[in-house]
């Protein structure tokens, strides 16, 4: 049986979470456009390195280049921003995200220890003009300072401008569920960036085949939860994105990076603290609220795919290479 | 596109390998059923401790007990017949399954290296009296000695005697696909030992609701391939069954062993050399091929839980428990 | 600055902990002699099964053949004794173990779930007949009930009968360590199976070259402390073992089957709860008194590493082999 | 036995291999001092991405920033240099190494796929100014450029100059051995960045306690070997790092990012190629080279770790604080 969905069938549907994108598309000459941008992701609307929360991740293909998953992983937590943005635009994205998180702690890298960013990417260089490094560390400030809490834009918008999937245009795909068990109701959000397979591998609806089919790409999903749970458990969620994955058709290609993170928003862990010990409180492993979770990040994972075709629209960008929306029937 | 099936579609379509089972059903009492076997997949004909091939394992969800996966990780190699059965039998499996081994090679544990075994299980004590030890390492040999190449015989067989999936009767499943390009052709099979789900949560059918319904469970999914292949790449493979197991409806509960083992035939690796080094012939991962074999391990690992529920039959176990046959259409 | 040794220096020091240990030494004629055991290490007094406890396992190098790690680090939790024998031997300690479980808990794989087990080995076939199945499940058992909270009996006793390291007689080893900050204190415990390494490796002692010597081996190391820590944070810990090993002279060979595991005995997790959550007390990550726990490891590592030499006894096993005891200065 | 050391006992003693270092150090006013720099690693003096090695990673502490692990472990690939600099640069350095990577290759992120980029880190707050971004992309580019097969400059220089270790001044070290076999030879090289341990903990000689100790720092560790070697065994190479990095008298503090990185430079993989099949030759695991090689890791990680302590020179940095250069008998 299908779970419910949130409220606006959004990862902002877990409270706190907020999402902002900045979108850059202009055409520069006959070859070159830019079409492209960043997405950023705050798990609340604190000081994100004050107030960290459980994270974890799973790499289900690695021809990726996220950064900051090895201190995270090692950790359980998460001390910024998730900035998703195009293969070539890590590096700004991560100098343009120090520097907003410089800006807003004084002390990191002075008094106290360092931060760790987290900076996901697809590669965009069929429509986008990759080369030219048209994202700037201004785009990251820019998509945190823009970050909301409302309904998230979906389809070609922030990093997911110039994403392309199942031959067709993909980019901002997000969906929720609401898990309940006696009077408790948790709720799971996902986002994905789309970028992989081939519209005749698409197994949702029959799509036009595309002579433009680039069977590798890369989705990067992110999943979101009010649930209290930890960082062991969160990567159970982050391992079960691969099941909605192969639910959309993909065949997990070669050349696409598919990695999944998982925060919860329930536990949070004070940058410094008097104490030496600390209480995490979490679901057990065998209540079934548990498996509620994990069919959560399935379905989520699907249909966020799903709704980043759906909400696409056909873009046009380098060397007037035309991708087209998809029609879902 | 969906790619060709294998001649028998059956993991035995990958030349050399050999599937035995030996099954035990008698009813010992009114409350007590020995429901449960053994099943031996053997990966080519020769002695496997001497001729070893290239293997890898990924652990999807790790509420499991199989053995042998951390020596098989480490070297990348497969040195023994991977035995299949339930949880409280991978005991007498291992010794009954060395017992074989040193018959068959005086040297190991004496003039060379000891042997590293691979034993996986699911949990059949819905129908099985689990507690008392009906597998004796005696049919552990068993299997083994009555391996064949042959067309591999379905359903509520073997280690699959006992199991259920989805509500219904579910066990041992087999599929194959063939990948081609240019002239070249190689097959991958799959043989799965199914143990998990709801019947409401199918995907594949309309299944009747069952109230025996037991989400948790297992899932062990064994790939074979005679595509050259080393064990990182191997490990790709592995990590693609979840996709193909998110296909089947699939929720991968909390407590379901759900592990994937996979093997290339292709390439072997001789007990002692004189030489001090070897050669690995591997398909480019960049190469087309390998987005068809991902391919192949997804449709396979779907199309091997759904026969197991095909060609299995409704079977009366302990506490007169009876477990229906699914009604495929 | 070296830490303070716990009470009796073992890992029996860590409050609960109990140690058992079986040995066989017998010559069954001119070629042939049993020179192995079992021992047996349970995390507490309680029912294991009932009242679970947090751990978690890392394979430094994985030619060996320990069973039961998939499961434990995917829950992050040890429900049964850990028990260590020779490698051929993994599968009758295993049926010996789940009968001792099976009949202290009449709801294990009936009413409720199955059990996880844990068996550590290592390879004593140069001083045991090893092919030939001495060890039997009522070994296991007895090493079991045997087990108690007095200091440990080290060296050629229990699974390190049997047992040779850096060319001398090795076997089982221990230390305990003391953390301390303000008024906490924590204790450290560590228990070594130890079969590893060649005379002239040895850093600690300058020891007589032995034409014995068999660079690979193995060497189990089992972690236990009463800090508060969950699974993530008990990983650290066992990663550490891996420095303390380095320290003694180790190269960790390709032969050799180098696996830690570390339990805190401070969160008990009840097998069947009315809550839906539960709460864990843990140490925070970047309290001094983590470090301190590292440190400790490091060190009773490389102590009980030289404590299973101290200890052990110049022992003759099949085909006239003899072993001779190190002389440490 | 030790094994012998290579004829400058640096990195580059494994041929091909280039080393080259940009040292930034200027004071800006009395609270800030820029002391810093970046390193840059070539595995050899082609073009990287055309020719790519076989390459692994091991992380033993994950307190650490290092980018472009996951595509490199996935693929067992490296096609970039090895970068170095402080924590807050890796974005800077990404963005410099990608500009150089594009320059020399027209085709990156056009008509053919990404490039994966590495980008190691430590925490040179202590001495240097780190929250202000002095290095620039270009400062990598410089270091690309100026690498060379030369004996390498070793201690305070390059990535090293603001690095401490053992409360002194660490930074870049380096060694290397020769490991024989019949009429073979191969050569291991490790080069690290060393920022980590107090005073006090040094094994490899007495040094002065200091006030300025900080436990928790970070290492880089790089081996370079010309033995013929594929990822699965180059990763067993990088976790015999953690051994060496033991004998130091490290405690691998829970701030410390260790992370380990071994290439071999004696398979090569042609970005593109006409074949579908490619055949990648190693040497045997269980043939004594492979336990050489596993000790010379561990004692070029160790004597590394000496020699950046060796070479380096007393440094003052940022607030007037003054590290000293360590005295080792």
């Amino acid at each position: 049986m299908p779970l419910l969905k949130g409220k606006s069938n959004c990862i902002t549907d877990v409270r706190g979470v907020k999402v902002g994108h900045v979108t850059l598309h202009n055409k520069i000459n006959e070859t070159d456009t830019i079409c492209t941008g960043v997405t950023a992701i705050l798990p609340h609307e604190g000081n994100l390195f004050v107030k960290k929360i459980r994270a974890a991740s799973h790499v289900i293909n690695g021809f990726g280049k996220t950064n900051g998953l090895i201190q995270m992983d090692e950790l359980g937590l998460l001390e910024s921003p998730i900035m998703l943005t195009n293969t070539f635009s890590v590096g700004n994205v991560m100098q343009g995200t120090l520097q907003y998180m410089l800006n807003q702690n004084d002390e990191i890298g002075d008094s106290t220890s360092s931060i760790n960013l987290i900076v996901g990417e697809c590669n965009d260089g069929f429509l986008n003009s990759m080369r030219i490094p048209a994202v700037k560390p201004e785009h990251a400030i820019q998509a945190i300072e823009q970050a909301s809490t409302d309904p998230v834009e979906q389809g070609a918008v922030g990093a997911g401008k110039g994403m392309m999937c199942f031959g067709h245009k993909g980019g901002v795909g997000t969906a929720s569920r609401m898990i309940k068990s006696d009077n408790l109701s948790y709720t799971v959000g996902c986002l994905v960036l789309s970028n992989f397979g081939k519209a005749q591998d698409a197994i949702f609806a029959d799509l036009e085949n595309r002579e433009t089919d680039t069977p590798d790409g890369s989705i990067m999903m992110i999943i979101a939860t009010d649930a209290p749970l930890y960082d062991r458990q969160l990567k159970r969620l982050a391992k079960r994105c691969a099941a909605g994955l192969g639910r959309t058709g993909s065949h997990i290609g070669n050349g696409s990076g598919d990695i999944a993170i998982a925060f919860s928003t329930a536990n949070t862990y004070a940058h410094q603290s008097s104490q030496h010990t600390e209480s995490i409180k979490t679901i057990r492993d065998d209540h079934p609220l548990m498996n509620g979770l994990f069919q959560a990040v399935i379905e989520t994972t699907e249909e966020a795919v799903i709704n980043s075709l759906r909400y696409a629209e056909t873009t046009i960008g380098r060397l007037g290479r035309k991708v087209k929306k998809a029609t879902l029937t």
